[in-house]
Parts: structure tokens; C-alpha cells; sequence
């Protein structure tokens, strides 16, 4: 259970790491809708390992392939699926979890759950799993941009205690998020952040960081009441990506620290409706979009694969020291950027559907 | 749409806020399991509003009935009914909305969707729906403790500025969190809490907080991988809770400043199985409990309605002053405690039958 | 588990036969629709109790009650939540089932899969639980007249041995139908009906028929492919219903005798579209309604209790005798009807619904 | 949508007739479950085309490929995809319909709903997606066979007129079935039904017949009351294949014109528990399984692709005549017969899963 996403624009994703390939069965979009390959592959690239020195050296092209649902570069209304082979793939790196369980990881978990473990990498529990979200949240990405204008940008907000100046959320594009190999819009912190990202990996350790997403143009009144807000929706969509660890939106937890007449967001009027004076809401009201920017963050631990010498225990309970060879991140934020973009507009996407279907 | 919780342990809730009463209906109960209000009225009780002078003066009893689903103290395996009346309704406070929306309230957001308002109160967006998610909560918090031997203890953690010293998630009570009118255990930083929610009352403001909690005794391996993690299932229950703002788990948002090596948590023998020496992970990894306490933070803004005057725009958009009448919180999180311990049983039951499902 | 209908349009039901009042929670209609109690009584009148000779003696006004979801006779947006409460129980009617299991009530699966049974009649597995069902289809069917211009109009095709004409499907109306106590709408062919149930009632027995319905005006294109085929959400629903044995639409189980030249529908020019010259496929093709009316049947058993002495076995195994005190129509389906057309107006409102939502 | 069957064990189903291949996502198989491709190819062995004189011309090997969620014969626990290449696919024999939709196919209601078609035949309204179903349905059948000891056999019970004679359904085999061509294990029965479907085949036409199924040592107690009924989920899922056009289980029609003094199935002491003394019911007793042999029709219409011209009108609405070219079967029932046995799996893997989730 677990691998499907979505209640009306519905995604169902498959593959382990170190399997044939990775995939995600997209159903719920309109016929007649272009969709090609072309479309994907921009944010699978920007997901991809191996594509700098702060990335895992895992060399994967990820190239995306379309095996159903469309013809002549047209939808048809069919379950459209997205493949995606893994090559660069190397089963006996992960001779060591056979012994003992990785700290932090999904090991003893999925062992409890399942009773058995792939035998190389995390299976379905690695990060790999990530292709088939950013391959699906690409195609409704681009449908919620041709039919509602709307606009989809992370970039990395912090790694360990570097935290970026604050950006312009009404501005900010996906360009100047790239100009960076960290995915920081401010040039200065995206050094230091490189700079922290490449001590942590000469050191064989890692780092946290948080991604923070800002999606532009999400009409007034989407999500629904009590169980189905799109704050929770958000906030499940991204807790569910690996390595996550917290979520805010708006002013987040620093809202707790203030009072109701300087965090409440004043009415103006904007344009033909009302819009709000400051955005400490985050563009949700009530948990329904308010029409404002929708501004959100997430928080990433640091991988928990390291080069450094681990003390822990084996699967039989005995004290021992664990030394992972695994490719890894040093730090995920710069290539979980795209992923939770991903999530982001398969979340909206569904969101849109649901609006829709009992207006 | 979205007032139904879970996909096999499910609760559907009804009722507004001003309206006769809130409901929840409960399906998936085994048959044969002990229930009475008895069971259900303690936790309705620590959530009710007049409990103290630091929540609003709304005086409701909150006296639960059980009207479908059990009989002779056990249930049949059908629905499970649950309604409480509403008593001390006031329409003629809301009067101001119909001519503005209410700052930072979901009275825009829900014209925006629903084109209608309820014509008192939130309606069905106000917080007076979560009575319904206590109720539902403790009859999901009885199954879990009977069959599982699970503890679910949430506590405040902050009120504004201040921080109360960390719990030992392993041995706080209930009992214990309710020995001070503000629910957080240690007794020094409860009265500056008090304090600072009295100070914010009397300027006619309203004050934020965080609220804790700890899941004890969680078999390992619940949860589903991909889209149903254990985290971020709760993540998206917790917000889906009225005046939330942000979830973490774990070490959370400080886990982004750490490095892995100090952010792992080493496998030590415990028992038959294995155990983890610290729980930076909050007792889930690869989103699955591993048997270690599940620990999380949930973030609540300051409430909305204020006795200040605001300035802000009418429903046609011209500038003006508002001034709320309707009562409220001026803080929520004293009464969130049980709110978020429901929400955290309704995740766990809906996790421990499906786990149960796929074995 | 099994209590709600519906993946966006959703209905919840609850309630026992002889709990104090049986129930629906309605999620997804849209705010500012007219809803009162007198668009959902008529529906109730058709089904309930005591309303001729033809039925079981149970007397029930079976009154509905709106207590959440509207305000001023419209809708919220929020669930709309009927209740109809149970007056005439007579509990001590069903002694006998605490020695032995009715013969092909549900007496002994409930056991089964519960361990428990209601102490009086059925409890949820009686035909009781269908008032919900007509409730919350009145409703429904308001939506898709009001919005779409959909007829639903069911009646009874055959009772024993005795069928009755076809039936104009284009023309027929509730007051056709209703003109006689059994509800077919040819004269002849219900009076023929009624002396059948009349003499299967005086032997204390009881008599299956078979309940014919027709849906005018759904327009082209609803229904989902492959697993959610109108055809197959129509199957469902129907086989849902208690005492239903069978389901067929179009010619059903008279096309296996046919050849295709026969069947196959062909096309024609009607307004400004298609539609086919005849209706072989009672309106749906592809699992897709296709603007035509659409035509289904459905078989109800004989009812099981009887007042016949039955030989059967006790909870134990020892064989011996039963005989039933509790109340029951000797013949279901002239209260069926509304029921078939309830649970018609819940699958077609979903349908709309999820046509709107990827459109 | 539509493309998912299930709400615990779930089937996602993808791929055209004339795409690159179908497919199916299998999510909820518990881990260390055997499971390699020689245990579903026997059952789409049985499906294929070009099997004998009695089915479509078409060659497709059919051969499946596990792709993801097992590893050396073993299933991870994470989702199993199944992948089945199409080979003799003949785009250039669909042009007649780029002209005018084909009388009772899916043409005019898949472009009504989608606004497009598939280039070459009934893309996603083919038959050919059923290879999906009993892929994944041969999965579920052996999960349930090796839990539960349940056996699924289906026959060809009619085709046009011919009734074969009742069979044993304690006793009936596949290997009995699949002793004739036709699949009717009666095999006097059988040598006239392939005369009859010859017969409409040499005369450029088509047939329907009935598949009758039966599923031994179903548990007592499974299926869930009210809507999601065992005898509704089976109905929902058989109505769901292509062409079918009617559903009965037990006596079905037939005891609409039964009293049921002579339709209650007296229970007597079988083994430790209770059984009935005749199967009347098929069962299914209040919709959930009894213990009894489950045993339900499920009616084919004629396909609609004939060899003959036909009276129709074209897209814009002028009448004329068609011939199609598409290969196809003359009666679908042979071949249908492990569509059945795999959508009944589907149901009862799922249904046995959500009887383990609440016990």
C-alpha cells in the first residue's frame, strides 16, 4: 500500500533503486492535452544525481519515456505512464546492510514491516523513488500552468546554520534558482551553502538544509474544509518526500511567537476582489487558497549515509561499526528542489480537480 | 468534500458551529469492543471552551451521546455515531461578517469556494468542529491502548516567546500535563505561559504556541511507504487542524543544521529486537515506526479574532475599520492538547488495520 | 468498513433497525443549493412502512431531519446530515434469533464477521438501513434534475411469475407508476401482482420480483473507464441493496442470445449530435453513457423472513425448528423502487461529479 | 480515472491495444510472498488470442514481465508491476472509424468524454486491457489460494441459446474446463457451441453467451455490509469488463419467482460450524460470505465488431454504411473465462485484506 497519490488526479508510482526502472502511472488527465517527453525531462535533469560535486557521483541520465495514454503528442484520456531505467546501478555496494541495519536509515523498519530487504540500496526506500514524483508532478505542472497560469518555484533556503536572505515570492524564477549549483537565488549565501555542503563531504558526513517553494497564481477557494485542507494536503505531500523532517507555511512556527493584531493579514482590494495587505498566511486561509502566493518550507535531515565509521548494532542486537559504501549526497536540498516542486503540483493538480467537481 | 478521515479505520464529521450539533460517524470498529460516553467524556472535557479564564467564556458541556453502533456497552461492528449538542449559540455576535471579511478568518476563502457563509460563526470552519475529532479521537486512543498498550500524551511546549524545558517523552502523563490550567508540565514555565496569554487577553490580542506530543508503544513497521508514511500522515492530520501553521517531527527544522554523523541514531539491542540509542528520528524512519517513542511538534497561530479594532476591507473592497464580537481563545494551545492527541489516535488506528491488512 | 457510497460525491450512512434513528452524512454538494426537508420527505413516503397491505405492518412516518449543512434552505457547502428517527421497535419480536440463525438472513455471516448481533431485527444488515439510502438519493437526484434536467424513474417489471409489458422508458412518470400500490405502472398486470403477494402473505410465505428503472437525460461521456464504468458503478450500487440477487442493463441476459447484427446499435442524426436507433445497450457503451436513457434491472429474492415454520439448524448445529415473530414485507419490491432510484441518483451524481473534475 | 481497482489490495491498470504494451501495479502484497512470471503466464495463456478457430486471428504471445517488486522469486513488499508487450498490432485496419463511430462500440462515448481517439482501435476501450486483469488477478488468486485455500473456476455456461447442463461446483476443475475449446465443461454442450459461434462467424457475425464462476472455501465474514457488500463488489468488478451485460449470484433472476419458503437455505451443522443445505444464496448471506461454494453468471453481449455491413451514420451525422476491419472474436465467452477468475480474485484478495484490517 502507500504508492499511490492523489483522490481525483491520481498518481501511482513503482520501482526499486537498484531494479529495471522506475515509474508512475498518471490518471486523470483530459484528453487532448500535449504532453511529450520534452515536457519532463527539464525537472528530471535538475533531479538527476551526478550533475556536480555536491551531488551524489551515481551517474544516472534519467531519461524519461512515455509507454501509454498518448499519441501524436496528445493525451487520451488513458492512464499515462512514465518510465524511467536505472543504469548506473551497483548491487554490491550494499553488502554491509546484510550484516546490520544503517543507522537513520529505512532498514529495521522495512524489515519490521516486510520481513524481507532489497538486496541492494533502500529498494523502494531510497531516494531513487523521487524520479517518478518529479516525472508525474512535471505533467501536472504543466497542465496547472496551460489552465490556470500557474507557477511553481523552490529553491534551497538554508543549509546547516546558513540561511538565505529572504526572496521576492512574486518574482522569482526557476532561472535564477538555477544560476546556483546549490539552487540559492542569493549568490553569496549559495557559496557559503557550497562551502558548508563540501566540508561536510571531505569530512564523509553530511548536512540538513530546508527547501522553501513559493506557487504563484492558485486560484481563490481550492482545497476543501476540515480533513482535505490544502495545508494538510501540502503538508502530507511533503513529509512524505525521504529525509523530511518539518513543514510550515507562511510565517510557520515563528507564528507562535506572535500576536493575533500583527499576524493577522488587513483585506485590500486587488483588482477586481480582495486580496491581503502582508501574505503571513501564506496564501491559506480557513486551510483554501486565498488567491495570495501560497509559501511554504520544508526541512530535510541530513542523509543519513555517511563515509565515517558508525558505531551501532547488527540485526542480532550485537555492538558493532558500521561503514556504509553507498554512493550518497553529501546534503538533498539542491536536487530535492525539483522534487518538491513535484509534489507541489500534484498536490494542486488534485486540488483543481476536486474544485471543479462540485462547483 | 474532505470530511472524511482514513481509508480503512474512517471518521466522517458534521456540523457548524452555531448549528444544532457536531457529529462524527465512525467506520471500522471491530465488533464487540467495549464503549460507553464514559469512555469518550474525559477527553471532551480537557478540549471544552470555559474550562478556565484563559479560553473563550463559550460555555458548553460538550456532553457526548452515542447514537448508533454499540449496544449494551459494546459495539456491533457497524457505524459508531457520536453527536454533541450545541448550547450556547450566539448569532447576533457574527453580524459584522456579513458586511467584511474577518482578517486571517476563513470568511473569504469559503465565499471563494462555496459562494454562501454560514450565517453565525465559522461555520463549519470554525474550531468548534474539532469537538468532533476529540470525540472520534478517544474512541480510536481506547481501541489503540486496549489492543496495543499505546499512550498518547500531547503537552504545551511554548506560548509565544517562551519555551518550557524538554519532557521525558517516556514517563510524561496526562495527569501530569493537566496539573496546570495551561497544559504544559513544568510548572514555572506554565505560569509565565499564563502570564503571557492573560497579558495578550486584556490588550484585546490573541498569542501563538506550539504544542508537543508523544505516541508510546507503536509497534514497529506501521505506516506505509511512498505517498502513506507514518510522517507524513501525521503531518497531514496535524494540519489539517484549525489555526495550524507547521509540523516536525524528530529534531524537526533543527535537524537541517546538523550533520548526520550526530543526527544518526545507532542501533543498541533492546529486549528481543533492536532499539535506537537516541531518537533524533522521533521514532520514525523511512516514514515507519521503529518502535521508539513518535514525538512532533505542531504549530498554532495566534487566533484570529481579536477584541482590536483592524483595519481592513469590506467584501466590496473598500478600506474601513472591523471590530470582532464573536468570543475565542486568546491562545488555542491549552485547548489543542487533546485536539492534536484525537488526531494522532485517528492516524495510528487507520496505520495499525492497515498494517493488519496486508500481514 | 463499507458505510460510505462514493468516491466525490460521498455518502455516509448509520443506524440500526431498532437504534433510535437511522441516518445519512452527505459530502461534496455545492453551497447555495436549495435544500429542505420537503425535497426529501416524498421519496421517504414511497419507501416507508405500513402503506398498504402489501407491506410490512411496521409503522414508521419515517419523518427526515436536517441537522447540519443548510442554513435558510440552502446548503453550506459543509455535510449535509439527514436523520430519520426509529419509532415502532418491538425488540422482543426477535428472541428467536438468539437460538438459532434465520435461515438466509444475515444472522450468521454478521456472527461471523462481528462475533455480535444487534439484539433485535438486523440491526445494520436490515432493509431498515435503506431509508438512508432514499434520504440522501432524494437529495442527489434534486442536484442532477436541478443542474442537469435528470429523470429517474423506476417501477416493478415482475413479481413471481407475472411480468408486465415493456414500458414506454421515454414517457413513463412517478404518477404513472404510483397509480397502483404495487408500483407497475400497466393496471392489469399489477393487480395480477397484488394477488400474488396477497396470496403468498396469507401462506405465510413470501414472493421475489424484479424491479425495472430508467434514467433520462444523462448526458453523453459520464462514467470512467476500465474499473469505474457507469455500468459496473450501477452494478454495484444495486447489488448493495438488500435482498437484490441480480443485475442486468440494456438487454442484459437476453443479448447473450443474440447474434451482433442484431444487437448493435446503430446510429443516427438527433439534434445537433448522435444517438442510436434503438437501445440494445440500455445507454451505455464502453461502460460510458451515450445521451440515450438508461435501462437496468434488478432482482430481489423472496424475503427470508416468513412466518412459515422453517427446518434448520441452532447456533450449535442441533437441527430443529424456526419460526420468525418480526415483521416483513411478503414482497420487497414495491418499496424497492424508491430505493432502486436512490441508489441510481447517488451513482449519477458521483458520475457528474467526476466528469466535472478533469474535464 | 477509473484506472485503479481496489481499496487495500489495488490493481492500477495501464496501456492501449495498439500502444507499446499494458500493464498492471499491484500495491498491497505482504513481503517474502513467491512470485515469479510462470505463475500468472498460465492464465493469460488461456486469454490469448489466436488460441483456436474460436477466437480473433490476432497473434500476441502474451508473455509477462515482472518489473519491479520481487526480487529473486520473492515479493519486497512494494508494488509488483507486470508488463505484457502487444506485438501484432494493425493501426491501418481502424481507418473506417476515423469516419463514423462504430455502432456499439466506445467510439462515440470515448469521444464525447475525451474529445479524441486512439488512432487504432478501441485504444483503452479494447479488450485487450483485460490482459491486465488476469495478470493481476493470477497474482491474487495465488496469494488467496496459498492463505486460504481458495480455488476459482469459471466455465462458459450458454452461448446463444445453448444452455449446458448444471456442473458440480464442489468438484468442477480447470483442467475439466479447458478439456474443449469453448471452455464448457459439458462436453456435448461444448461441441454445439462451437457450431453455433462458427456458424456466426462464417455468417460475419457475432454471438453472446454466459460465464458462470465459481470460488470454493471463501472464509465465512467477508465482505463488508451496506455498500461495499460482497455480491456488490463482485457485481461492480464483472460489470466492468468489456461487453458484459448482466450480473446474478445464486439463483439469481430465477428467485425473483421463488416463495421463500422454497428459497431459504436451511442451515445444518457442518464441521465445527454451520452450513446451509442448499446454495440458493451462492454464499453470500446479508452480502457477506457464509462459507458456501460462491457462485455467480455474469452475461456477454455479441461483440460488436461483425464482419457485416451496417445501416449507421457517420461523425457529422449522415447516414451510410460500415464495414469494420479490425480483427476480433466471434463470441467473447471462451476467452472471458479467465477474465472472471482474475476479477474475482481482484474482489476477494481484496476483501480478505480489509477482513484482517478490523478483526
Amino acid at each position: 500500500m502507500g504508492n499511490t497519490f492523489g483522490s481525483v488526479f491520481r498518481v501511482t508510482t513503482f520501482g526499486e533503486s537498484h531494479g529495471p526502472m522506475v515509474g508512475a502511472v498518471i490518471d486523470g488527465l483530459p484528453g487532448n492535452f500535449p504532453l511529450v517527453e520534452a515536457d519532463i525531462q527539464p525537472q528530471l535533469d535538475r533531479r538527476r544525481p551526478g550533475q556536480s560535486d555536491l551531488t551524489t557521483p551515481r551517474q544516472e541520465s534519467d531519461t524519461v519515456q512515455i509507454i501509454s495514454g498518448t499519441e501524436k503528442g496528445l493525451t487520451l484520456g488513458s492512464p499515462v505512464t512514465l518510465v524511467v531505467r536505472n543504469r548506473d546501478t551497483r548491487p554490491e555496494d550494499y553488502g554491509e546492510m546484510r550484516g546490520a541495519p544503517r543507522p537513520s536509515h529505512a532498514d529495521f523498519t522495512y524489515m519490521a514491516k516486510y520481513g524481507v530487504l532489497a538486496s541492494s540500496g533502500g529498494g523502494r526506500a531510497s531516494a531513487r523513488e523521487t524520479v517518478a514524483r518529479v516525472a508525474a508532478g512535471a505533467v501536472a505542472e504543466k497542465w496547472l500552468r496551460e489552465r490556470f497560469g500557474i507557477e511553481i518555484v523552490a529553491w534551497v533556503q538554508s543549509v546547516g546554520d546558513l540561511v538565505a536572505p529572504d526572496q521576492d515570492v512574486l518574482t522569482l524564477t526557476r532561472a535564477k534558482v538555477d544560476k546556483t549549483l546549490v539552487r540559492c537565488p542569493d549568490k553569496k549565501a549559495a557559496e557559503a551553502m557550497a562551502s558548508i555542503i563540501r566540508e561536510a563531504k571531505d569530512a564523509g558526513d553530511s548536512i540538513g538544509g530546508v527547501v522553501a517553494c513559493v506557487c504563484r497564481n492558485v486560484p481563490a477557494g481550492w482545497g476543501d474544509p476540515v480533513f482535505e485542507k490544502l495545508s494538510g494536503s501540502l503538508a502530507g505531500a511533503m513529509l512524505s518526500i525521504p529525509a523530511t523532517r518539518g513543514f510550515e507555511f507562511g510565517l510557520g512556527f515563528s507564528a507562535t511567537r506572535m500576536r493575533g493584531s500583527a499576524h493577522n493579514d488587513p483585506f485590500v482590494k486587488k483588482g477586481k476582489s480582495l486580496g491581503t495587505l502582508t501574505n503571513h498566511s501564506g496564501g491559506l486561509q480557513g486551510g483554501l487558497s486565498n488567491g495570495e502566493p501560497v509559501v511554504f518550507r520544508v526541512a530535510f535531515k541530513p542523509p543519513a549515509t555517511i563515509g565515517l565509521t558508525q558505531n551501532t548494532a547488527d540485526w542480532g542486537g550485537k555492538a558493532g561499526e558500521l561503514k556504509a559504501r553507498g554512493r550518497h549526497d553529501p546534503c538533498v536540498v539542491p536536487r530535492a528542489v525539483p522534487v518538491v516542486e513535484g509534489m507541489a503540483a500534484l498536490v494542486l493538480a488534485d486540488a483543481a480537480m476536486r474544485a471543479a467537481a462540485s462547483k
